[in-house]
């Protein structure tokens, strides 16, 4: 089980939490807890650290910030104590928790689950702190923001359990609820599909946590923290492709507002011109997204349109422009008015004429698609993002999503 | 080097205190820097345990109040880099800080220097938390209160080096300046007068600190923590007897107003009756400190006073009227408007005269001596806290303390 920063706010919200796991504990259940630090906690010594100095020491960094979750997994541990549940408090240190020397972007190596295993033995629950974990020269590591999703997968592939993530949504849905009111709760969802509706935009899941349950088969359920105890809700399961009997053709719809888009005028249509383009982003620590080349009309010049992340799009100009003597081109355009919407679905792999419906339906909406690019299980559009939500709401309903 | 809370309040003080490290850096010594946690973060972390639950588990309290001190350890470490002094934390349990296993009130039972030295063989800093340690079995533990001036003195002896604790006075003086505006500070203090000032009411250092620097012969110096650069203060030095050429007969006056009177008329005099009288408060957890019997008038019954806590009165009485079979008395007075006035000195050894200038110069002043004790090195009596300045200040001035 995890909870995460809004789950144990306070003490409160801390209390909640010990009885929820006393619950699962009084059914019979072996239980290693992962937590976040208090909401706000880890925010706070993160400012403490900028107001420090300009460039912290990555393992400076990694301790100080690695604290807040050391408190809430201490004060969980008592907070169980105090209705009766054995627990106790296991620092990334103490399982420990190894990774790699990456300072505050580390990767889980291995978990040593001797204690965790021995305090079943006696019913004892194991409350880990989430997001830190010991380096190979034995300093604290941490895993980057919301690692502490990633420390609970970890800790389960490592313990051969189910993995249940605790938040402040009640599971996966269609879309996003406060957009259309009709989004539908999904009862599963395939890691894949999941991973898309991530990194699309839909904050539910840490991107990478998903990742390693794909990786190592962990089952992962999204469940709301804070349900009636009287009336628990199953939240969403994801898991892996084969658990899903009736495969949707378009299992949800993300969006992202967090996109700007890059043309280049005029660019040589020859070899080699997009490796130095790209090169020179990825150079700049610059992640591209979208990429879309026309043909070229007279073999000499094309436009090359592609989309970065709106906190990147100006040290993405810069960069070009740095390198403006090998990436020669005649205009550059930028601009950050737009937003990506993405239909999502594994049955698309076995489903012809998803991407029509996805045009079609944007087009009775008169909403302009600037540029297109899919996958094996994904169709995205670039638009303008104040067409964000007609066009959310004209594929939800065009795909039936509703009542699916 | 020891800086308490106040002198790590914020940034701009943790940037303070580095630029401090620096000059003594810059000047070509090896250092070892104990920390405390920022001011005002210790009581958070106990008010959160504390609204959490009645009795928290003592493993878990420790691993909750240790955060503190590993925030303020890695901000300090980077503000370090930050001026180009190398620099690395070095939590309790990575040095490892041995203690016993007794949970917020752990002692130090060994300190791996072997980190700290590497560090100096390539001009590091080493910047060590206070507070916290690693018990036998691997879980953090803490020292109590004021742990930090422990830590300090305990790392000073295994690194066979002078402890400097920057605090937020400049020195110890011959009584508190704030109530005796002439008192003057003393350039240098034996052990045992520091501890029968500390202990008597001079809050400048933990008691066991002090004790554990005598034990270990650790030369200790009270320094101002945020001095002027330009014009270096040298606090005052804690040491051995030996190293004090002109013994002062009276080195300093001491007060406390946080004493409670106890007076038990008419209890029987006979074999057995103090153990069973102290016994009891003994039981009950209570220090008791002057105790005063009077000689028996008639070989029948006598007159017990003794003092205690201010806080613990109100358990006191109750565990003396519990055991009222075993400890029987007429009448048992109590009373909290009471302080105690101490005059401390080593040269009391060798020079009589030194209790009848104490009372002469009380007697002058008009104020009522209500219990006597002494020790070889004190003098202590008990008088109405209302006189507690008018005290101080005539004693003072009877010893010549402002020109001594």
């Amino acid at each position: 089980m995890k909870f995460g920063g809004t789950s144990v706010a306070d003490i409160d919200c801390i209390r909640n939490v010990a009885a929820h796991i006393k619950r699962e504990w009084d059914a019979g259940k072996e239980i290693a807890v992962v937590v976040s630090a208090m909401a706000g906690e880890t925010n706070r010594l993160v400012a403490l650290t900028a107001e420090n100095v300009v460039r912290p020491d990555p393992a400076e960094y990694d301790a100080v910030v690695a604290a807040g979750e050391q408190v809430s997994m201490g004060l969980l541990a008592m907070a169980l104590q105090a209705l009766g549940v054995p627990a106790r408090s296991w620092a990334g240190w103490q399982l420990p928790i190894r990774t790699s020397p990456d300072h505050a972007k580390a990767r889980i190596t291995d978990v040593d689950t001797a204690g965790i295993e021995d305090g079943w033995a006696s019913r004892q629950v194991a409350v880990i702190p989430g997001f830190q974990g010991l380096g190979p020269d034995g300093r604290l590591t941490t895993l980057g923001r919301g690692g502490s999703d990633t420390s609970a997968v970890g800790i389960a592939a490592a313990l051969d359990a189910q993995c249940d993530i605790y938040t402040d949504v009640d599971g996966v849905y269609t879309t996003d609820p406060r957009m259309v009111p009709g989004a539908r709760k999904l009862e599963r969802i395939a890691y894949e599909e999941m991973l898309e509706l991530a990194s699309q935009g839909t904050k539910v899941l840490q991107t990478r946590s998903v990742e390693l349950a794909m990786v190592h088969g962990v089952p992962l359920r999204v469940v709301l923290s804070f349900a009636d105890p009287a009336r628990p809700e199953p939240g969403t399961l994801v898991c892996s492709e084969d658990e899903i009997v009736e495969k949707q053709v378009v299992t949800g719809i993300a969006y992202s507002r967090d996109e700007a888009k890059i043309t280049l005028l005029g660019v040589a249509d020859e070899p080699g011109v997009a490796s130095r383009i790209f090169g020179a982003l990825a150079d700049a620590n610059i992640n591209v997204d979208m990429i879309v080349q026309n043909i070229s009309e007279d073999g000499q010049v094309t436009d090359l349109t592609f989309t970065v992340g709106k906190a990147d799009l100006e040290s993405a100009v810069e960069a070009l422009e740095k390198g403006k003597n090998s990436v020669k081109c005649r205009k550059l355009l930028s601009e950050t008015g737009v937003a990506k919407v993405s239909v999502i679905g594994i049955g698309m792999r076995s489903h012809a004429g998803v991407a029509r419906t996805m045009f079609e339906a944007l087009g009775k909406a008169g909403i302009n698609i600037q540029v297109i690019s899919t996958s094996e299980i994904k169709v995205s559009v670039l638009i303008d993002s104040k067409e964000t939500e007609r066009a959310v709401r004209a594929l939800h309903d065009a795909y039936g999503l509703e009542t699916a």
